[in-house]
This record gives structure tokens, C-alpha cells and sequence, in this order.
């Protein structure tokens, strides 16, 4: 148990979004900032970078972008810019996007899973040019099209700087995306990695155990406490591979956790019904999202 | 995989409704299926047993019971009487009741376990006077107050007769619960609780061993992942302490099935990203509820 030990600042501070925003990679969460930010501030310029000329035009012709490129030196004019790109391709993105930036603009991504990518960039964190950012927000739909102006009201927003990142991109990135409606929080890379594998990696993983569990002829009796605790094993597969593989440690420390817990669940059916009981009843006033 | 090996009768007919229809226990169950019956036949006299005339009486004044009565003697005139007594209680329950209950008439249950409950009371599923139930609706609400009429139409209700249960009980028993809405299945006791076992009290219990494994400072990150994976956690730990107690055997081993999937899991996380995707997207595609 480590309660107490993470140290949290929430940023109130609302900044005035830049004039150009850049975004890498234009999905559910890249069109979702670019329809956030324009409906926030009209007159920015927001620039989108793809592999795929004919999607960029349709997310340009939503009105999501003002112009495009499908290379990477598109971001050149940008203030900020934030890579989407999935969570194993984010380091060399970065790389890749820091090399063709102007001088004072600041790179964040939307990773779901921070160390690798923290660690990977640790000099860019350094210089300034690169923070790190988790927007806890989402959703099962993916591609612009179901993009959200609001996806990221209320959201928590977690930035993970290093201990050289100086502070003005540090307050740049999280003025940012307190612009967008979210609430910053900042954690360290492995505070965050050791975070998310709890409560969303570990959640997903015990899901797919779960849908694989009941036999064939089970199946049909389920109902919505099985489909409430299964839905998530329903995410895509290659993006929810991408996340487990790269939050490894802190997934296999807290699938570890959580198999203490069950088989001390387990040895209480077997042979202790008190035990049983104080245990559903911890779980029951356990504080909720 | 025992896929196939369960024998399910969906029976279609609709049986009116008794005169006398007697609830044992005036909970959310107990209470929809009075409130069921007097929709599809006003003119039924439903008699409510219950422990607290007070409770009683405020059932009765909400139009839910005809009469009601603290001692179990007040089933004497009921066609068919339904025990909804928590699961640990129902065959003494039953036994009473059948002990004052009148000539030809049907005792059924509600209780989601019942090996226990249809070996316990096999000498009275063989004269005919009990067939056990499982109608697999519910709520997380309880009480009689939150009783709702349409609860069981289109639910699940499993009957769970022996082999020397005569067929004019078991018909009557799935034509009482086939007119109050639900769609019947019949099943022997053991395959029931192997069934309810792998897609209701193993995801309870996993979701128990999921809402305790965060660190405090981790909850306040918990989004709708979490809070899916870990909502029937909230249930009632008393009812569900009986329930996991009564249905030891089957859940021990389904906890030991989902062991092993998640064991198979946790092997990929570790070395093996392709076979990751693959439970992944075997999981993604199970038929669902």
C-alpha cells in the first residue's frame, strides 16, 4: 500500500489555446482535441498529420481541419502539438515530429501507458520540447467521425514531466488541456504506469479471462452482471495489445495482486463463510470512480 | 466443454394463472411476482408470509397482497405458493410450508442455487409438491417497493425438476412463471449451478477481488472501465455470501477455470505479444448476452 505517496497537483488555471495546434495521427482522440479546440477558439489553425490523404480530407471537409499533410513537416508552423498515434509508435513520433518543429513548440501525446515512452524521450523532456500527457477519456468507438467536442470535460488529464522538464512546457501542455475542459493531474511516468495497470489494464485483462470462462451452453443464461463485467474484453485487439504489452511490469505486478485477493475470495468459499462476508462487504464500500 | 450437453425445453404455453397464489417472503422478487400476477389476472388472491406485519401491511396497502399472514399456516388456500426466501433459508422454508399447504398444490422457489435445495427436498419434487425455480431476474434495488411487474417478462427462469417429479407439476410450475413473462428452460440442478456458477458468482467474485486490489490514490483515476468491471461488487454482501456459500462446489472450480485463462494470459503479457492478441480477439468475439 502506498496511499499518500502520490503527489497530485490539479491545474485551475485556464491558458488561451494557440493560434496553430498540430495533431499526429487523426482518430477518435485526435479529431475529439480538434473539434475541442476549435469550438473553443474559432480562429485557430488546427493542422492534421496522416498516413491516409483521403481520411485527412473527410476530417478536414467535417470541418475538424483546417489543412493537412502526410508528412510529417506539416507540424512545422504548429505551437503544440499533440501525437495520437498508437502506443507502441508514440516514441519515434515524436522523434520523428521534435525534428521538423519550430524552436518553443511544445510536443504532448495521448499514450495510455507512459514509462517506455517517458524514458525513450527523456533529453526531448529535457529540452523542453516533449511532455508527456494520459487523457483518461475515451470511448468503444474509434475514427473522427464519432469525434467529441466534449470528450474531455471532466476528464482526468494526467501529465507525466521529468524532473528536468522546465515548468513553461510543463504549464504550457497542462494549460492546454485544462483548455479542453480536463482536470490536470501530475504523477511521475511509473506512479502513472502502476495507476492505469490497476484500474484499467488489470480490469481489461480480467475481462477477457472472464467472456473465455463460461462453456458454450452458458452463454445463453448470461445476463447484464456478466455483460457489465465483460464489456471492456470487447476493445479492440490490437490497441488493447499494444497497451498490455507496453505497461508489462506494472500488469504483471498487479495481475499478481489481484490473484491474492482472489484466492483469499477463493479460500473463504472453501471453508470460511465470515470470511466470505467481510470481504464482500470491504469490496461493496470500496470508493468508486 | 460439455457443449451440448444441456437438454433445454422452452415451453410456449401460457397457463391462466391460479386463484390462490401465496408469496413466502415479500422482498423485490416476492413482491414483482405479486405485482406480475394481479396485472395478468385482477381477480387472483395473492396472500403474502412474511416475519413483519408491519412490512406486510404496507405491501397489502400498496395493492401488491389480498391478505397476508406472520405465520406460514396462511398458505393453506393457495394453488401455488412461491418461497422467496434468502437461498440458505429455502428448504426449511419450503418444508414448512408444505407441511400446511392444501391437497394438489404446486411449492416452487426463486433461490439462484439448487443442488442443495432440490437434493434437500427430493422426497417432495417426487410426490409432485415442490419444483425448484430460478427465475434469473433481478435488480440491485430491494424491497417490495421497488416490486415491478414487468420484471420476468422476457428474463430467463430455469426449473430444475428431478427425475420423479410427475410432468403435471413441472408444467404447472413452468406455465405459472411462462404467464407472468419469462422464457422457461429446463435444467437438473447440477447443470444449473455449473451454469450460474461461471456467468453470475465467479464474475461476482471477481469483481470483489477487482474493486480490492487499487491503492487508495489510485481510485480517484478509476473511469467506466473500472466502475463496469466492478459494479455487482455494490450487491447486498449478505444475500451474496449465501449465495457463494450454497454454490461452493461449482464456483471453486469455475473460479479454478478462470485461473487458468487468466494464468494464460499472464504467460503472453510476459513473452508472447501475438498470442496476447489472440485471447484478445477470441475474447472480443464471444457471443454475448
Amino acid at each position: 500500500m502506498r496511499a499518500g505517496a502520490t503527489t497530485m497537483h490539479y491545474t485551475p488555471r485556464i491558458m488561451e489555446l494557440p493560434d496553430t495546434i498540430a495533431i499526429v495521427g487523426v482518430g477518435l482522440l485526435g479529431g475529439s482535441i480538434a473539434a475541442a479546440a476549435k469550438s473553443r477558439k474559432p480562429t485557430a489553425h488546427v493542422v492534421g498529420i496522416g498516413r491516409n490523404h483521403k481520411r485527412l480530407a473527410q476530417a478536414a471537409s467535417l470541418g475538424l481541419l483546417d489543412s493537412f499533410h502526410t508528412d510529417v513537416s506539416g507540424v512545422a508552423q504548429a505551437d503544440t502539438i499533440v501525437v495520437c498515434t498508437p502506443v507502441d509508435r508514440i516514441s519515434e513520433d515524436v522523434r520523428a515530429t521534435a525534428a521538423v518543429a519550430k524552436p518553443g513548440a511544445v510536443i504532448t501525446d495521448v499514450g495510455s501507458v507512459k514509462g517506455t515512452i517517458v524514458s525513450e524521450l527523456a533529453d526531448l523532456a529535457a529540452a523542453g520540447t516533449f511532455v508527456g500527457s494520459h487523457p483518461m477519456a475515451g470511448s468503444e468507438k474509434t475514427g473522427f467521425e464519432h469525434a467529441d467536442a466534449g470528450l474531455f470535460v471532466g476528464a482526468k488529464c494526467v501529465i507525466c514531466a521529468t524532473d528536468e522538464t522546465p515548468s513553461e512546457s510543463i504549464n504550457s501542455i497542462a494549460g492546454f488541456w485544462g483548455s479542453l475542459g480536463a482536470v490536470v493531474a501530475h504523477l511521475s511516468a511509473d506512479e502513472h504506469d502502476r495507476i492505469v495497470a490497476a484500474i484499467s489494464h488489470l480490469p481489461h485483462a480480467v475481462a477477457v479471462a472472464l467472456a473465455m470462462t463460461p462453456t458454450e451452453d452458458a452463454l445463453p443464461f448470461a445476463a447484464t452482471g456478466f455483460a457489465d463485467t465483460t464489456r471492456i474484453a470487447k476493445g479492440n485487439a490490437d490497441l488493447w495489445t499494444a497497451i498490455l504489452t507496453a505497461n508489462r511490469a506494472a500488469l504483471l505486478a498487479s495481475i499478481d495482486q489481484f490473484e491474492t485477493r482472489l484466492g483469499a475470495l477463493r479460500a473463504a468459499v472453501e471453508s470460511d463463510p465470515a470470511a466470505i462476508r467481510q470481504l464482500l462487504a470491504a469490496a461493496a464500500t470500496r470508493p468508486g470512480p
